[in-house]
């Protein structure tokens, strides 16, 4: 099991409408907007690392997302 | 009462016409243009966690935004 | 109730014991090494900001730890 | 008139020691412990950049300071 | 001979297209997609820093890259 | 006398001709394209710190600029 | 397999000592001192992640060392 | 003919003493102290890779720098 902190940074007046589609992705535990150098946190769990990286490259597609930066655990 | 540095960085050739756009928002106390890092920081104090999140979003939406950095004061 | 992430670099050779103090820590809900720019993620959650506070300054009175960054959640 | 933010972090557990005595500086106006990238913010005002640069220098002489960074606003 | 690694940040939802594209530039001998601060590393080779600087500037005309950062090794 | 440093990014294929253009400006002493963080450096000196404000606006006028940080000298 | 660029900073006048163990550490394949960000790049290879977490842990025992970052390739 | 700007941080209230020194060291062109991001800029030329190898090292070694970071110019 993999436990990944993925920060995002978007499109500054879409940070809502990225954090909502965010919440719909499977393996996506929790997710918040953040005050600070990040505009959300997405916490992954995946079976994985070849779901992880899906779930990445999901997240990457999700529209206004300008940037992430993946922090995995180390279990 | 919550205080709040919020740094903002702009399209580059539109910094002066961010800053007067941010100034005249309700709780920022004032704002200035950067050398360095940042381009822009708005000073801003908002009565409530709500209302700050609310005045993030606000400066978020300002045209040529590209990014925000949200520096709350520890009261 | 306020959540937090707070990210933490620590001494390179002591990232075990600055978890295991961190993790004993009242209001830490769980916390992680990480692959990647941070060392350990912290995540608390507090009653109110003053507790907030106190939990951060606790956290920073672990021996070994070199800065944090607290990402604070937009409830 | 210069106005300058400076950006202070600090040994870990002496945060709250530092902003003290960087209040007591002549021509620190305000000064605030933050959430985030930095430990401490100090509003500055000189009235030359000479002024600017002793007032820096004796920001960081100030004991368990370890780095600053000065955001000077442009006038 | 120098060796270098370009680290390569991309359109979020470009980054396998920009990695091919990448791994198809001569002198390139390795590249991989990342987690972390970068999304793709690309291990270059280059005889002089004229052709060093040549490889640089043809990364940067792929399509949907959108920064780089060159670490040169200390031969 | 000001002396600054005016770190410069830009869209990643234009690197060269924003270097020609930075170099025509009046008061940019030299400028350089960069291996690493930043792309272009331009050294421009100023005989008041209003001249300064003016060059680091005129330099975000440059097409395909992203962005500035200005590294100002302590004289 | 488990491919990781570790990026190392070290006591400013220890770089080559620390290079010369790092290149000592098993799975390590090879290591570099880099002008810029980074110190040192050490390129691992791991079988397992529960390897690259003793690898990493290995490395940052190595004295001198001030601070890591692993950015693990995705496979 | 290689150029490069050396980006030192140094101990706090050292500022000075750090640029005096590294202001003696031969191929130093010039050197200067910064508000912002870097306590130092340094512009070095060397007539060899082998030479700014050399120099950087040194500039090292000056006492009171906790870190540097060369931007070497694209000739």
């Amino acid at each position: 099991m993999t436990l990944a902190f993925v920060m995002v940074n978007t499109v500054p007046d879409q940070m809502e409408r990225v954090l909502e589609e965010i919440k719909e992705i499977e393996r996506v535990e929790e997710a918040y907007m953040l005050y600070g150098v990040y505009d959300i946190v997405a916490v992954v769990k995946a079976e994985t690392t070849e779901e992880l990286k899906g779930l990445i490259l999901r997240i990457r597609t999700v529209k206004h997302v300008l940037s992430t930066l993946t922090l995995m655990a180390i279990s």
